[in-house]
């Protein structure tokens, strides 16, 4: 749209869509709305619930009768409480401590949930009643969010620091993006998640003990694959393949690069970002 | 602001204020920023944080251990399912059922804390094992929310339709905001919550059956209520009164005017909502 | 979603739909999202964008070349400034006047585009240059919201007090929304825009002068109105109306009742809405 | 507060605000609001609107009167259109052209402002006649912003792919959050701008190229850190030191230990982001 233009093919989307998203355009990730149908346990739906920018409608507890729904953790996600991560979970419980808990939550929930058909039944009201139902219940609920705030939800719950109880939804949600949006998928997987961040302060550590040569080797390599990508898009004569090398900043002989150009061996992507990569390699 | 003035005169804010109010003007309400500290229970937490634009900074059962703090409610608030209302509840209960429904509370609330304390000194995570306790467990947070989103909040959630388990908390926000924005709050309840509100259908039954004597004697009102605010905002000459009320579109003649007028019985108020109310009533 | 129910009649889904908007149960109606492909003038695009819950994607004036479209008011829309209302326009301005307008229109607009043209081919920063571009310049974008947020744009943008600039945009939209969405369209007009709202003064001024005949003669139509309702709605044998109608608080003898019934003249509609005005007329 | 914990030492709440930013929590940080009186052209404030968690109140030309106030750029910030950037600028631009888009920039706003004043001598609604008046016209606002999303719009604004005109702006009210906020600013500037983002394909080329040496070198000077920072912390008695540091997995003898130990050169910092960086390191 900030173009004016008309449509495009496919593969021209393509390399839009990955611009845009390493260049957190994010209007046009808006535009694609997605609603899912799901189910889960109160205690996740605490934590997938701040996430602002959806449009929830739940089953309410007010206006309808709770159900015989509730999550029991498998033993293997039984787990110790983490001594590194205060919010996380490690370790292999025995069997013994798995099975106290499974009859914990399985006591909890048919004792609660006896009363609550009892006291139902005798005519309470459903909005007071409902006060002795643990958080493992299920509830139930139409969600709706847009793309670019799918993708950061998934970002968040589908990280390993996510609870693992939440992680199955988005995790399920994000096998629906990837099928539904594969090019907005790949390039936030790229440029988002499996992206690796060095802070200020890593970045300086990295400084002083990269040595000179790795980056000059990278920035080598660079020439070459930019020199054979623009080659690709626009076949070029031969006797211009060398100049258009040094252009790049390449420094090979004119030997030394015919061996390399003839063994087949460089790889092309996309030009746009292997100058970005250089610019920060040089950075460094 | 957007008249582009400096300060003004405390009366004038709240002409200003009523002003903004009554026509919906929201954006200068956005100014004013909220912040409380509130603990309440989890049912209660899970309504209230349905009001998106807020910020919340929630204690996390992930992080921290679970407080033995849970809500029961007392004999009073225990009521039977409304027949009339879905999501409500009516009635008065006998002695023998509000003791059940309290000893259930505390049964559950009571067994659920012993097994998570237990399984919590085992070394379990907490971020699990928290799946057992019931959402009448008290949860606490900051909740900072923007003066037009908080009367709304206000408005949906001390209204009698509410639960009167999260009433309590909008009703206790009320009491700050009527101290700290006395002019926004009586506009408030002025026009949109004391207000009355008729759908079309309902107008159309009115009127059927209101008279036009009615309509024509509230217009005769208008017309000596806005002049004698006319005169009391820049006093005329008394020569001037009777051609002013005329002007308003007065009918009566000038000596039951004189009687009127010297009956020292005329209202006087806001001109301009006056004449709000008088196009009003010439529309039914 | 919060009955957790299946499919329903059309003529079920009708009423609930009333039933949501006439108690401000908004979430259902963001579930549903519209998206539009707009063009307007600069200075409608900046009212628009002040609804905050929609996403938008704008053609940039940063990445390509404006374009010569300019919006020029008809003479019929070229008006004084309104004396009551300090936003707003009335009056008839005389064509010479109305001559001239247009013609600095035309003058701005086309000297402004002439050096952007020019300044454009010279090689400077797009993203510059086109400050010297009025505010009637054309602009673009794709605009999406959901039916809730939607239906307040509208309320806001198509109401008297709106610029006609904007309003044409408002009311074109409406059109679409009524033709897909008819049922909550038709509840939003009835319950939100062509409601009478009074305020708690006006009301007390309604109070002083309605006679409680008029009150009295409403809430009999009423009680007639709700038993030929039920009795439509699930009919009943000729013995029961009577009583029914007594159960309704009607006043009327039997004989009487028997009259008015065999009348054919009562009004049917919806019991809940009919009971609802009937505790706001008793509030009165 | 998700910790449930009352005050804290000044040096805890700096680590605290470093581990909360390096691990996007960014619900505190909603809770600090900033509000800013702002002046800017109209093609600034149609750039600054879109962030859409502000609270805007903008001085309104449908109410007021417009001001003779224009941005007129100075020479050094006339550019030509980038051409790598299609968004940018850049180059020296002649002083012959430098003049001559200075001189329309005063023509086009002298102008359009004349006829306005005319326009509006005459009576005209101001809300259509300043339809002619050009964006670089300055408006003005009240902006209200929490701190995590006045940082998200300071991380933007202040890019250097960001128009010029908004960035002094952003730069602006950047010194005033470094002040009243400085760890959170710190923090930002150490983990989201000055960090260096590898995507997963740049990430794939570094692997290739890094010899391990690097790595295991940089992972040795971290088992040096960290044992020093958690001796600084809590100190530790001579004979502990040497196992603590093979905790870390130091590779050094007892000799090179104790050579390297004494020579003074070893950093402190945080243990916990040392951890982070390692296992990141052991990633590559």
């Amino acid at each position: 749209m900030s173009y004016g233009k008309g449509t495009r093919k496919v593969s021209q989307d393509r390399g839009l869509i990955r611009y845009l998203m390493r260049h957190r355009h994010t209007t046009p990730f808006e535009m694609v709305e997605f609603k899912f149908h799901c189910k889960m346990p109160i205690f996740v739906a605490r934590q997938w619930v701040r996430h602002r920018t959806a449009n929830i409608n739940e089953y309410s507890l007010r206006y309808s009768k709770a159900r015989d729904e509730f999550y029991y953790p498998d033993p293997e996600h039984i787990q110790f409480q983490s001594a590194l991560n205060k919010q996380g979970r490690s370790g292999k419980v025995p069997k013994k401590l798995t099975d106290k808990v499974q009859q914990y939550f399985h006591e909890i929930s048919e004792r609660s949930f006896e009363m609550y058909q009892e006291l139902n039944e005798a005519g309470l009201a459903r909005e007071l009643i409902r006060g002795i139902l643990p958080v493992n219940l299920y509830t139930e609920w139409y969600w709706k969010n847009d793309l670019h705030n799918l993708l950061h939800f998934i970002s968040l719950r589908s990280d390993s620091h996510a609870q693992y109880e939440i992680r199955v939804y988005s995790d399920a949600m994000a096998d629906f993006v990837k099928k539904v949006a594969p090019h907005a998928w790949e390039a936030y997987q790229d440029y988002e998640v499996r992206g690796l961040r060095f802070s200020r302060i890593e970045q300086n550590m990295l400084n002083q003990h990269l040595p000179n040569r790795v980056i000059d080797d990278i920035l080598e390599d660079l020439a070459y694959q930019v020199t054979a990508t623009l080659h690709k898009n626009k076949p070029r004569e031969d006797h211009e393949l060398y100049p258009l090398y040094r252009k790049q900043e390449g420094h090979d002989t004119e030997d030394d690069f015919q061996l390399k150009w003839e063994s087949g061996e460089i790889q092309t992507g996309n030009v746009r970002e292997m100058r970005e990569f250089k610019s920060k390699l040089q950075s460094l």
